[in-house]
């Protein structure tokens, strides 16, 4: 890589065309070129298996689909973009009359020129989504013939997870889904931003392990915690990246807990980012957050986003798509992940062994300054980095660095 | 009672003649009226007895009290306006002149047309209360015969209890002071919502008990708490109801403790009722939260009102009169009230049974909403509904009816 | 004394010419004369006693130094003006060209009519400062003659300790700096008001021992700290004086625990005293309040300033001078130091022995008011005076003289 906003962009257009869903091919063909970034585990779990109180279910593929009017004509092609067809429609082959058909087209009065994104992941069924403008072409009278080339069968559930070890077994957890087809913003810009992270962090060494998950929301992310309920003591911080790629400020939704340690970090970078964004509290409902702070898992995973769930006009229509995302978005979303890497790698607790009174900084070489101070008056042992930055209101990078000069000389010691 | 709002308006208007004190027939022949409705036990407490740093006093009663003037006509008549005589005034059947008399007499110099309410309990003295305009008519000269034909021996303190015993011997207390004569919202409205509340529990189970107290001011606060000291572990919540009649918005004031579950459900209903309305901190003034919120009683007690102790011009005057009280008002009073038993009611701690992930809610035939999410995210046992519906930022009465759908599944059990 | 503020400006007045540093004569000079008005006892530390990371340096003393043109006319000063030298000037005696001299001269390019202060402690080197207006006279081709007669030998620090024993061990610390030279705000005003505010207890008994300090910066305290740790324990509360001439309003820097009783204490009387101040956070530069609220010390002490440390235009310049520093300046601050002593003396806790109710203050002979109740609701072992006062948002003095009444009788005694 070489230009890391561009990269990720262009990696956002090479997924972008793939039908994915929350299980079948789509992911695999996701997964196996994101493996030619990074070391990507890809993990098979089996139709039926129980998760939690979900059960994974039946595998569905689609090759094909259209409606034809009464002349042959191709009116909506699934092969022209992929969210004509509703997500996990069950197979059919038939002509109707518009009065039959007209259930199974969904529109979005609201925006007419759009295509809106719609799935029927638990209920079987059918159907196809267009365009306001391309539903004026349909004519009462007339006869379709419909055709969606789908099979819904025994399989599995797909989901890549790059683990990156690290000097502790602790780790922090990433989390972006993979289930959404031709839509750029959600969530194929949190899956580049995810992977330029991972293929950042994977060429040096660090403190905590590292956890990417690549996974179908809400059963991925269930499925996976029900698979690995022995790793959730590790995971000391994490959070969900989704619509990085939009031109909205940054927000950082807390972790349940309110006060983690990511959720200062976050808080903490975007502060001293200078730029406008927003912090905003946990509620149960938006992406995979809602699975890791669930009432029995409650794990410090909070969710790093532009726009936000259900409130940009582009959500979950083909307006989401490569136009709307945008390289220095993405480049700045991953600068703030990194940047909380920072932190968390560096949030370290020290010690001051000349702690009575001021020491002398002048005679081993140091010029005081504030940070230098703050760091000395607060390493009583009690006091993080991080808390030492948040009370001086000084960034963590002066802080740490205050604290590398003095763990030096005899003045310091990491706990 | 077919209109509460007119009935309880209706009940301050049979009260209002009665000449009330701390002790006396005026108190006993108030909660006859008030057994007509509602279930009281009159509970008589002999003169002398000792309780806590207070002693009963003796027994008051008063049958007529008037000033004539040399010609014998009345200008000033007891039995035209009760406020007339000073409260626990002494017999007396005099002639004096004016100076002489003068010392015993009672205006408002600042509103010149409304006479005074005013006692003399634990000095004995008497005297009369008259407007500044009835004062005009005395003339310095003439000799005037006064006659005060009152009583003041041992006797009782009495007060009413009404006990509605609930599933729970725990307990919520509701207080309200009888010691007022002819004064309207100080505090007959107090009273009359007190009776209407405690008329609408007597017709349903409720999970609390709940005790209606209808008591003489301070002496009769402090009688109870001295003679049910047992009692007092089991008070869980409680109010004093006080001044609810007037056109003012509802105040709260807050127990000692501050931050008291009864000091949230208030806050709750006010905040989510959307009109305009004031909480206040407590003080160790104003009524008998004062006693209740004693240092070594400390009950989580606080008092609800509209006008302010001593802060509307009709306070303690014949202005506070059966016009100043509003049926509307009153009606408001008692609908925070019962909202604030609902909240009390149903503010239990549930337990989701499935915490593990989010439960899928369709396959139980729930539509999944912010609160249903919200119950299950939160109830892990150690969040109640108020806290849930405080977090969330929604009425509780939909998070109870949130918990109320998921515990009709197996997600969702009472702890 | 008679008047105060008119005596604390005298005293600045007589202490100004002296040339202090942080060892020396000066320092002598200045105790001996503040001995004249308090009790102080004068310690001497060895030069090369180690003290925590320092050691106490080499004395240092100057007699003259003066800048000469080829004529032989002194440009330069110290008679004059001590700021003139540099502070710890090694001596020299010389003919050199301004060439070579203009590294050793120092002005406030910013400021062209002031002198600069400043000290070379820890870096044996000489110069001298001079305003922009007089480097103006010197000519590039001229020869100087350049004489500091100053020695640097082994000798002592000297330091002055004012020890007011009380009813108790338990211990005030005032602290202030005398290191420096003809500097009025920076500090001979802490240095007046100190004195002054010894004076005034020395003269009556008082709960807490009271120990100020006379003391050179940093070195001085440190040194303090260093010989004292078995004091340390006693000092309940502490305060650094400096600045408290000028006409700036008050400025309270809270000590590193940020809410210790003294903090609470101040803020209580500023904010009492209806007049504009500040309150500021505890950072880990200023005056000796580095010191105590070192890591390893963390004395509750803050400091008590009006123009702040390195903010005012005069600061650490010629203009710090006798006219910059105002008597009812230096009264004001001296005030708000005494109103905290009345603080501090009657933050005690009391005990309600009457808590079951209200007590009856009439048949006691008290008139209710809200202070006495507040006490009496308070008073239950939890809260002291400061507590009560803070909470029921009246002057502390108001709620002592309330407990006081109340002590006089059954109702209330210190626990």
């Amino acid at each position: 890589m070489q230009n890391p906003a561009l990269d990720m962009h262009a990696l956002i257009a090479r997924l972008f065309p793939i039908c994915r869903s929350i299980t079948g091919d789509g992911v695999r063909e996701t997964l196996r070129i994101l493996r030619e970034h990074i070391p990507i585990e890809v993990r098979e779990v089996p139709t039926g298996t129980e998760v939690f109180d979900w059960t994974v279910p039946k595998e569905w593929n689609v090759s094909d689909a259209w409606i034809k009017d009464a002349k042959g004509r191709k009116l909506i092609d699934f092969r022209k973009l992929n969210l004509h067809v509703v997500n996990y429609s069950s197979a059919i082959h038939q002509r109707m009359r518009l009065d039959e058909l007209r259930r199974h087209l969904f529109t979005d009065p609201e925006r007419p020129t759009v295509v809106p994104y719609r799935t029927t992941y638990y209920e079987e069924s059918w159907g196809f989504c267009l365009s306001e403008e391309q539903f004026a072409q349909f004519e009462d009278a007339q006869e379709y013939e419909v055709l969606i080339d789908s099979s819904l069968q025994e399989g599995y559930l797909t989901y890549g997870e790059c683990f990156l070890p690290g000097e502790e077994e602790n780790e922090v957890l990433v989390s972006c889904h993979i289930c959404h087809p031709s839509l750029a913003n959600d969530n194929l810009s949190g899956v580049a931003v995810a992977a330029a992270w991972a293929r950042e962090l994977a060429g040096r060494s660090h403190r905590y392990s590292y956890r990417f998950l690549f996974i179908p929301g809400t059963i991925g992310a269930i499925t996976w915690l029900a698979r690995n309920e022995a790793v959730l003591p590790r995971i000391q911080h994490g959070v969900v990246l989704t619509c990085l790629g939009d031109a909205s400020d940054l927000t950082y939704k807390r972790s349940r807990r309110g006060d983690a340690v990511i959720d200062r970090a976050f808080c903490h970078v975007l502060k001293h980012s200078g730029q406008p964004h927003s912090i905003i509290d946990f509620f149960p409902y938006g992406y995979d957050e809602r699975q890791y702070c669930s009432a029995g898992i409650n794990l410090p995973v909070g969710c790093l986003m532009r726009g936000r769930h259900g409130e940009f006009p582009e959500y979950h229509t083909s307006a989401d798509n490569l136009n709307f995302v945008r390289p220095d978005a993405l480049a700045d979303s991953l600068a703030k992940c990194l940047a909380v890497v920072e932190v968390l790698e560096g949030n370290r607790v020290y010690l001051n062994r000349k702690p009575k009174g001021e020491a002398r900084l002048g005679k081993r070489g140091l010029r005081s300054d504030l940070a230098l101070l703050w760091v000395l008056n607060l390493s009583d042992g009690d006091h993080s980095l991080l808390d030492i930055a948040e009370r001086a209101g000084l960034p963590f990078a002066t802080i740490k660095e205050a604290a590398g000069a003095l763990s030096a000389t005899d003045l310091l010691d990491p706990l």
